[in-house]
């Protein structure tokens, strides 16, 4: 299952006891030498391992990954770099690689010192009980406030993507939005597992909103090992990126389902913009709406929020181009609002999926969007606890 | 009180019975000719009463402003126009003023019908129990979920400035946040309204943010009828600039301590940012984190969600200019992170008001902001009725 699907990559999780009762360290190697790249989060304020990590992937290519949960290790200053180096050369010491192979991922509080005694024994630990059924194990010791393991796998016949991800609640794409690790028996060259990524990315990972937020230490990590051997193709390398497309689309949408406190499945499609970046600004803003978010979990089926929304898209400085009178809505099926008025017909809104369909009437830019609720256990999770 | 405290100014309120048991319509006119202006939401979904006084404004100077709460006439179509106009046709009759001199605002539930006859009737009724003393009564007829009236004045010595606003949710700055409408008996010549409303909106009303939402019917509304009579120095224009800014501070500030299930009046102060406007897009960013406003809510001081919301401030096309080894934040009075590091320190952060000061130690931009948290009443008011 998940990233020790393909052929040569092992993994395994410990408790390292970094904050919970739990396993809560995951390790993930290939057995033969492989290439990879990673998208990394936006934002400014990025983590220690983020940073370290990133400066590894430009000086060789990753061999394992190590990933711990409960302690974000960001804006930790430069103690937390010295923690995510000594991480890594632990790693290194432990599988007789260089420490620059090691990617480092952390997940968890911000502004808390990594407990680096404890992770160390814990990859100590985690180094000596790696194994081709350790990946499921690895997928649950990543989690924080997710309420299941995030996996996927395509065998595309000859070759297997296979990846883990966490994820539930400061998801918000831009770039990529939580932790992912996915590997693959394809062979590739160096250079390219970034490019693949990054398109796979732009239509899984980087079209979900829970709560808007952009963390500090999103990363989706791409190891291809070539154990599969197979001949590359033009029709090979199609198929790769298929299946790279559908692992991380069945990530991201196990990510929104497990949203923070979500009890609906937004749904939403934005065609007809002008251009496709104003429909995914549209798209973004309902996706993004508190007001739209809690109608939805009151199972109000509150088409004029949409619309409120829909005005109101940030794009290029000011809104996304939008003409009331070309304007129409389908809200769960049923056309509310049709180029510029009201159709009277009420949608019903109960079930546990919605999907909100716009048309700008404008061109032929088009966007999706999958969004979780905003509910009473969204803002409970998040105001009990320190996450 | 609020808009009839100026000269000449009255005001009334009627129960039109346009969806609440309450009085719900308001109307304001100027007893003598007087010049005004007004902001309006950027929302391109526009509602029908402000597509139709924007273009009243540009025919003639505004002599009376009618209120209606309940229904937003928003996305309401051809139909919507019409009722709009209509209204102002109908005050217009009652006053012996020109259409064109009525500015019609509504606020309430998008995408329903206005009722019409009920309105009208309203209108009559408010017209013939106009008085100097209906100022409160107005200010509580506008209402939609707020707890309670908003109203603000400043007797500036031989000229007074009042005003009256709503606002509870679907708060955020862009231009116009909420209504609001404002008098003087101050003397400004036409053109100058909009102008001083401008300015003054800007560290007022465009620097709130309850919920990140950015409203179809927002509008800011200034009545000046020069009935104090005093004549106008530079002197008297800058005490004048200083009432309307005090008057709107004071109504923006009621909306965000009223804001919709708030609970902590969240106080956000940005220093040190390259530029203005990248400190505003910072603060902006910080006041609608769904993360910050949890904590605040949950009485946790996590500061490490306000780096990661500073991090990723839009702006430009990307983020923010920030550097962490530069900045530093302050907590309810406690430095906590100091140039890139954490300082240890634990703040309190169990009140009702939190200031968050975060200095980026970059150049001389600095910005304010206020905002509400986020909480299971602002959910279940949100999720529980249609607005």
């Amino acid at each position: 299952m998940s990233v020790t699907a393909a052929r040569e990559f092992v993994a395994s999780a410990v408790q390292a006891r970094i904050r919970r009762a739990a396993p809560d360290l995951a390790l993930v190697r290939s057995l033969r030498p492989s290439v990879g790249g990673a998208l990394w989060t936006a934002n400014r304020m990025q983590a220690a391992p983020v940073l370290v990590s990133r400066r590894h992937l430009t000086l060789a290519e990753p061999q394992a990954v190590v990933v711990n949960s409960g302690v974000a290790n960001a804006a930790t200053g430069p103690t937390g770099i010295q923690n995510a180096e000594r991480t890594a050369a632990e790693v290194a010491r432990e599988l007789g690689v260089r420490p620059e192979e090691v990617v480092v991922l952390s997940t968890g509080v911000i502004g808390v010192p990594l407990p680096l005694p404890k992770v160390l024994a814990g990859v100590r630990s985690a180094a000596r009980s790696l194994s081709p059924e350790g990946g499921e194990a690895a997928a649950r010791a990543i989690l924080t406030t997710d309420s299941g393991p995030k996996q996927a796998t395509v065998d595309s016949g000859g070759f297997v993507v296979g990846g883990m991800a966490k994820g539930a609640g400061m998801i918000h794409p831009r770039l990529a939005t939580m932790l992912a690790v996915v590997t693959t028996d394809y062979p590739l060259e160096p250079g390219e597992p970034v490019e693949l990524l990054r398109a796979a990315a732009e239509t899984s990972f980087n079209r979900i909103s829970v709560d808007g937020e952009c963390s500090t230490n999103d990363a989706v990590v791409l190891l291809a090992n070539g154990a599969s051997e197979i001949g590359r193709s033009t029709g090979s390398d199609r198929r790769f990126a298929d299946a790279l497309g559908e692992v991380c689309a069945s990530l991201a949408r196990q990510i929104v389902e497990d949203g923070e406190g979500s009890t609906v499945l937004l749904e939403i499609q934005v065609s007809g913009a002008a251009t496709d970046a104003e429909a995914e600004a549209v798209a973004r803003r309902i996706a993004t709406s508190p007001l739209v978010k809690t109608a939805a979990f009151g199972r109000d089926p509150n088409w004029g929020r949409v619309l409120a929304a829909a005005g109101s898209a940030p794009w290029n400085g000011g809104f996304a181009r939008l003409d009331p009178e070309r304007l129409s809505v389908v809200f769960d099926g049923v056309p509310v609002f049709e180029r510029g008025a009201p159709t009277g017909r009420v949608p019903d809104a109960s079930g546990s999926a919605l999907t909100i369909a716009v048309d700008l009437g404008l061109g032929a830019g088009e966007a999706g969007y999958l969004a979780s609720d905003l509910t009473y256990d969204y803002v409970r999770l998040n105001a009990e606890y320190t996450t």
